[in-house]
């Protein structure tokens, strides 16, 4: 266990990793942010600060130097500098959660090995595959990329087969999976934390509901029923323990209705603190943050009781604006990011709206 | 209305002023903490920091210049910093709250003056006025230092009144309040915020135990009737009203039998978040600190509904040496205060359990 005072380096410096290191601050923990962009809103909370890109080596060996153990805030560290680390000092989660949750490709292999449900897929190398693959699981369906998509970047439809073709090109013409589209009843989350020694809880079932491909809110409890979120959770922990996971996981589903009831489709996994967590702030006795930082300082999980029924909503660009009129909300808790420029499609914050527990 | 991304400057580094800081972060402020203490806590968690004294006008003036409000986070700053600092740099809550609650006879003053009852009491400047003053409110009786006391520090009980002379000399012989000793039946605390436009909000009272003149819990609710707790917040509110306060406002009283029934006697007031409103993190939709900040930022009050009865435990001393014990306790939350050293009788942390609402 690691003790309080020791310093947890997070690589990332965003909302998620500003949140993890408040969470951090509260047990006593001192934080070390290294993220390549020098506003990095997460620098403002933390003791100390890199800048310096993901392949610097001379600067990834001083911050495993500085630190006790390294997190990350996003899938998309390249899973060579976790490696890197992973030589000097505990990277948790592990670099293999890193490698599989940063490739679509990986990922889907993943949930066939462990007999999970996704939706029909075709691994896509080029604009023949596409064509081939479409004509294999049907249209419309959905081409991404293998990498570093996220909030809807990096895929593009596809309603007829012969636009498979240009699909592959508008997508940059990179390794893909293409995906047969999902018409799903509901969209949910399954938020699993394991610890160190393998032991794990899971938070209630969030509901989510995109727009644009974003986030836009999540609602706990999701409407299902209870089997269904029963089933959600059991997906949520076989996928941890098969990756031998330490930290806080998120399990992105599909709800749609099967032949013989209601199927869940795994969607994608992410290796992180995550923003269908973000509820668990205000309505949860322990947080998302807290329980990740607790699992990679090698601490007991923190309890994942839901005390108050809740809504978060995601406060996307311009909307942040409305800070003021927000804050007169009653009921209403508001968290900011402290990102001193306002983009369109770029996350500002939330707010988490609480209601008495229903059941 | 501060606006997000703005600077709260801070003047103190212990857990209080840390724990501001990271409810200021929340809402998307910065802040800069001034204290002398090069390892003050408060440190770790902010953007900028003043290791300098409090009689510093260099280090005052440019800290004035670097901030767009000052807060404070104990009530032993000189009255003549914030009085400096608020000729350049609003102060908050303002110099006049400050110097009452610096001062135990300007607070009984203010009380008297206000219809408030408090106990017997006696102003006393020398020996002698100690040994008429037991004789005028009988023994047992305490004699308090005026200034710089807390936790007990600058304090004697006196027996017998042959003692009084004794007593002075052994505070130091400086200007002190005797105070009647009152037999309470309980102690409860009440947290009042209040806005710049002069809203203002009370959580629920709060019942504090101390032990060795320190607290060591709070619970909520406290084990009142009604009609004392309603009593007990229009107190409260009196004494933010008189002081045109803006933030929070603690107020501690002692509940005694009266002769009509049971009777409040106020016993001091801090002006600043108070350590019996630390379960406010936990148990409360916006914290005690949030609603400081939001109160010296100019922002809409939020919300001190409470969704979960609690207990707070501080953690004193060597009993924070037990946090992987207690990280272990199911359904308590622990906060930690980043404190390099261990002190018999510091403030190490705290622990809030919580409980469902009982009513």
């Amino acid at each position: 266990m690691l003790a309080p005072g020791a310093t947890i380096g997070i690589l990332g410096g965003g909302q998620l990793g500003r949140m993890l290191a408040l969470a951090a601050a509260e047990l006593g923990f001192k934080c070390h942010i290294y993220c390549p962009d020098p506003a990095s809103p997460a620098f403002d909370v933390a003791v100390a600060k890199t800048v310096a890109a993901y392949e610097d080596e001379a600067a990834l060996a001083a911050f495993a130097g500085a630190v006790s153990v390294v997190t990350y805030e996003f899938e998309n560290v390249p899973v060579s500098t976790a490696v890197f680390l992973a030589g000097k000092v505990p990277v948790l989660p592990g670099p293999r959660a890193l490698g599989v949750a940063q490739d679509r490709g990986a990922e889907k292999k993943l949930m066939v090995e462990l007999g999970i449900p996704v939706a029909r897929f075709a691994l896509v190398d080029g604009p023949a595959d596409a064509v081939r693959g479409v004509a294999e699981i049907g249209a419309p369906a959905v081409l991404k990329t293998r990498r570093f998509g996220y909030d809807g970047k990096g895929q593009v439809r596809i309603e007829v087969q012969e636009d498979a073709g240009e699909a592959w090109d508008e997508i940059g013409g990179q390794p893909a999976v293409l995906e047969a589209f999902v018409p799903f009843e509901r969209e949910i989350s399954v938020l699993v934390v394991r610890g160190a020694g393998g032991a794990s809880a899971v938070y209630d079932v969030v509901e989510n509901r995109h727009e644009d491909h974003i986030l836009a809110t999540s609602t706990v409890p999701a409407a299902i029923a209870p089997e269904v979120a029963q089933k959600a959770r059991a997906i949520g922990l076989k996928i941890a323990e098969a990756l031998d996971y330490v930290g806080l996981l998120a399990v992105e589903m599909f709800v749609v209705a099967g032949a013989g009831g209601t199927d869940l489709l795994v969607n994608e996994i992410a290796p992180r603190v995550h923003n269908s967590g973000h509820w668990t702030q205000d309505a949860a006795l322990v947080s998302q943050f807290e329980n990740h930082i607790r699992a990679v300082a090698g601490w007991p999980l923190g309890s994942v009781d839901r005390h108050s029924d809740v809504v978060m909503t995601n406060l996307i660009g311009y909307a942040a604006d409305n800070w003021a009129t927000i804050a007169a909300v009653p009921g209403v808790r508001l968290h900011l990011y402290g990102k001193a420029e306002v983009r369109p499609g770029r996350k500002m914050g939330h707010v988490n709206r609480l209601e008495p527990r229903s059941g």
